[in-house]
């Protein structure tokens, strides 16, 4: 690894430019000025998180802002170590203190019964919370850009996901401090901008393996997508801006109605007089909200649809069913949900 | 072709039900019992419109209904002459009056400078549109299915169309009488149907040629897509169902606002005291519509955004430029929409 530029000034201005775009973009998303405080980056060592390491530390010299870094060493594959010391040298140049975990994803799965890359998400956002408390960082960076922005989207269309979350992941997550700065950055800019200041990177063999749903996506359907509209990426990231939009509006027009929710021992009550104003659309959206926060277990669309058929129609009496002991009743005066 | 069934009671009960099934839908979605009514159905002689026409046939009997048919020749295979004799015969052992166009796809898209697919459309609108007239008919029945319902999200996934439109086709398009009585069923239902009772059906080639986007989608992503999850069809008959109902709130709001638009000599005006009150989400969708009503020309929502950052940062002065030479001028009071 020979020496990494010290300042944006030291760049061509094409890559001044993405760096400057990649600050606009992340300050627009989470509105506040993210490269002027304690950011904490989680690298992989990968080409995304190694270029977005590399371009927050100049960022944070410009605006006055300090670099952390998070590597989880999943103990997948065999050069795992060796991705470890490519971070750890890489952090040592750019002066950014880092923290490192060996985790045992594998038993993690095996104790809990889950999947390997839902093990590795868990612990790794674990970890990456431990890390924030410890430096005291106000933001998690985390390098998906435009491509992962897209193959999300296709993953979500494929599990049958609805709006708005179908528009894939979001930007910015305040309840965990987690940005994404470059979502809206296209992955052949990352390359080019380590070519050109000539930084290495790791390869992620396990990127290849078809035994994940999220390679196939990326290696198998997305080239065919992309070959249909080269511009596939801009499309989705304006269906991102949209349903941010959508988001946001359908938030306020659920807590309005829920300000007027009765709580009380027997659970929460909607009144008639209240859901009969609303249109089933804000409806729906106003159950899942009530049965989300009921607790964990996700309610189906189908059968939250089914919830407001009963409802329409009047059956008083039924009791709808919901996966984690919820259940709403049907009542002449309105719906009452709680956990049995 | 041997003799079909005269009444649903003749099918077997899975077919029976199949066929009860597709009227049930066509009613949801139309809020009418069009199996009484007259019906159209535009039939090309593959699997999908085949079983569509013999099924709608079967319904109205029941149901006391009346079914013609209209047919196309594209024109662009040489077994097209075929289909249409196949469609001839297939109408007269039902005792369905059958009305036929040979059209100059090609010619057509040459004179228009468009493609063959918007020709053919086009030309077969317009057809089954006039048939609709001369037969006094109530509904245009289309054979799409789940899957081509699948396949236009994904089309529509690709070309960048934003929400609620991204869902796909819609089941009832009452402008258009045109009702899809078959978009919640499997194609593989239809083909059994269609073996069950012993009718034979035309293969048009040109589903096959990858020289149309549409079949590049069938035939390479949707089956990488149905592999990840084969109850993807599912998954976006629920979206859809979403979709119908924002799309239906979305239309109530943007109503409700522009009942309060000003319209006089300079264009339509819409007060900041109104906008002010509106959620982005929804200014959005006002500026689109009253954008669609001023005339032809396609606002993309990159512009329809930035028109609203404008009216945001209340940079009065700026015009912001749409296809169609329509313009909308940012003013102290408002925004001014107009035709230039």
């Amino acid at each position: 690894m020979g020496s990494l530029p010290k300042s944006i000034q030291e760049l061509n201005p094409r890559l001044a430019r993405l760096c400057l775009n990649i600050e606009k973009f992340g300050k627009q998303k989470s509105g506040k000025d993210f490269t002027a405080s304690t950011m904490l980056v989680g690298v992989s060592g990968g080409i995304d998180s190694t270029a977005l390491l590399i371009i927050a530390t100049l960022l944070a010299r410009k605006s006055g802002g300090r670099v952390f870094c998070a590597h989880v060493d999943h103990g997948l594959r065999d050069e795992s170590a060796g991705d470890g010391a490519f971070v750890k040298e890489l952090c040592e140049r750019l002066n950014v203190p880092v923290e490192f975990l060996k985790a045992d994803v594998k038993g993690y799965a095996e104790e809990h019964s889950i999947g390997l890359e839902e093990a590795g998400r868990i612990i790794r956002y674990d970890f990456f919370s431990s890390c924030l408390d410890k430096f005291g960082a106000d933001f998690l960076l985390l390098a998906h850009h435009l491509g992962d922005l897209a193959e999300d989207v296709v993953m979500r269309l494929i599990r049958g996901t609805g709006w708005p979350a179908l528009a894939g992941m979001d930007a910015y997550d305040p309840q965990r401090k987690l940005l994404r700065p470059l979502l809206s950055t296209d992955k052949r800019e990352l390359e080019t901008f380590l070519h050109a200041i000539n930084c290495p990177w790791r390869e992620d063999e396990s990127n290849t393996s078809e035994a994940y749903t999220r390679n196939r996506i990326r290696n198998n359907i997305m080239p065919l997508l992309n070959e249909e509209n080269p511009n596939l990426g801009a499309g989705l990231l304006r269906l991102k801006n949209q349903a941010e939009l959508d988001e946001d509006f359908w938030k306020d027009q659920v807590t309005e109605i829920l300000s007027l929710a009765e709580q009380n021992d027997n659970g929460i009550e909607l009144s008639c007089s209240i859901l009969n104003k609303c249109h089933p659309a804000l409806r729906l959206r106003i159950y899942k909200k009530i049965l989300d926060d009921l607790g964990p277990g996700h309610a189906l669309f189908d059968s939250i649809m089914n919830l407001d058929q009963a409802y329409s129609a009047r059956k008083s009496g039924t009791t709808c069913q919901f996966p984690g002991n919820k259940v709403v009743k049907v009542r002449k005066k309105g719906l009452l949900f709680k956990v049995n």
